[in-house]
């Protein structure tokens, strides 16, 4: 099994290349450059047995744990800096596992633009990434600033990772194509700093959606001392095909699956149509899915009358 | 089980009050009001089952967690400004270990005068603390300006903790004062940032202890490109004592017991009793033990000869 200073040479030669002004990574503490602006910080970590399905490998994880921080940041307008990782392997894990590990953090770096500054190697009963980014930004879009008849929209379909989740490991069916983008969705998430940049001036409050679009949207209507209908559901396409196909409740696959690491937030409405120029313009897609409203409450239109969405979703500890 | 709403409901209410400028707990990102300096960043991850000895609550390994940082931080002269937390809990935790480790984190804001900004809870296999510092300054002592002639300081003793967890775990005697003493210093890590910033402006080269004395003498030589002579081992009161009462080598436990979070550093030599009054004013004890020479390597000073220190101590994955 390599070491700790292995494991360290391995990261630096792999994924530590740093511009002038940060410190080289293995000294006691990261030097980042001075920067103006709010600073602006994160951490999540990547578990082993809740957040990493059979099939994705540990190059996938190791991304996927960056990935989780990325969404944060998106979300918030924020373009963040800089990342620092601590590791937790398990006993036998091998050179190969290691450099997977690096692999997937370098993967994150080009993908997003963010360097790896330092981090911490230890020994556990599972492998654990856990990511604390950094950022720094004049504006910071929080939770709390919808009002009513703002409009409700989103940055991504939904319901692909979690049909993904039940194809690689509960067996589920479905034809080729949408197998593949499910699957990809689940081990290559995509929160895209782009779009999320390129929306932030429109946004009167936003949040990412990993714990799923109903969740999200309970939580924006809390913060936001409102309620939200949802107009439209934003299925991915192949989503209500894949659950009639295998008897899953497709709403509830769009609603409460998770994992979409897109971007739910309002906007006032007459600047909807500004704002979706400007996502397409970032490579993205804005769509309408409902509108805030005084009465507090998440309902969905369907069929001519409203129904309640349940605040349903991952919830970590939870036992679901 | 509590879910990660009640977790960080329980943070917020324990360990989550924030100046103005700071956003409050629970958003998606944590805003720090904006700095000058180089940001510094450090991330250390407690893990149960090599960081916990039997007898330490869940609030001392949360206050650990936070100590092994703020470490980092003293022995390089800054200051931290605030820090996140990455809980992992197991299946069965409950209200009460939820609410020690709020505790735990409060103590360590207390101690430290740092903030608890932000952070994320997931189930684990074993309890996970990661913690995620940041602080600013206008500079950072590094591991390599060390010259010639320097001379070598430590701002602790060093052999208690190693002696408590031999007392704690493995049924090693001693009389209850320093078996009292050393349990503590294993329990309730005093790593200090008073101490830390005195000493600062005379610092050469610096890091901190964790790992063991003689793994950072060996750094701080090879980040240099030198040797050092040691002239004195920095034994804790007892040590030696309990030692011999124990058949244990007590050279050993000093030089690579580990986990002494005091800082080892190197200082020019006309600035040796200037240091010692700036640190002593700031609570703390300087203690010359040695000095760099030109030739490499690592050798202490004995009976009249000289012999080789090894680069003995804490590698985390080594299986040591």
């Amino acid at each position: 099994m390599p070491d700790e200073f292995e494991v360290i040479a391995e990261m630096v030669k792999t994924a530590g290349r740093l511009p002038k002004g940060y410190s080289p990574i293995g000294d006691d503490v990261a030097v980042v450059p001075p920067r103006s602006g709010l600073v602006v910080l994160k951490t999540d970590m990547l578990v082993e047995h809740t957040d990493v399905p059979a099939g994705m490998t540990y190059r996938q994880a190791a991304r996927k744990a960056v990935a989780m921080c990325v969404s944060d940041f998106a979300s918030k307008g924020v373009r963040p800096d800089s990342f620092m990782v601590s590791l937790g392997l398990r006993r036998g894990a091998d050179k190969k596992d290691v450099e997977e590990v690096a692999l997937g953090l370098r993967d994150a770096e080009e993908r997003w633009g963010v360097h790896l500054v330092g981090g911490d190697t230890n020994e556990a009963e599972e492998l654990i990434v856990g990511c604390a980014m950094v950022g720094f930004a004049k504006k910071v879009i929080d939770r709390g600033g919808a009002a009513p008849a703002d409009v409700l929209v989103v940055t991504g379909p939904f319901g692909l990772p979690p049909s993904g989740l039940r194809i690689m490991t509960a067996g589920a069916r479905s034809e080729a194509e949408f197998a593949r983008r499910a699957r990809k969705s689940v081990l290559e998430p995509e929160p895209d700093l782009e779009v999320g940049a390129a929306l932030a001036p429109y946004l009167t409050s936003a949040m990412d959606s990993s714990d799923g679009l109903a969740r999200s949207i309970h939580t924006l209507a809390r913060a936001s001392g409102l309620g939200f209908v949802v107009e439209r559901l934003p299925a991915a396409r192949g989503v209500m095909e894949f659950a009639a196909a295998n008897k899953l409740d497709g709403d509830k696959l769009i609603l409460e699956g998770g994992e979409e690491y897109v971007i739910v937030g309002t906007i006032r409405a007459p600047e909807v149509q500004a704002a979706q120029r400007a996502v397409k313009k970032a490579g993205g897609e804005l769509t309408v899915v409902g509108r805030a409203t005084k009465q507090k409450g998440v309902t969905l239109r369907a069929g001519g009358g409203l129904r309640a969405i349940r605040d349903g979703g991952w919830t970590h500890l939870s036992g679901r």
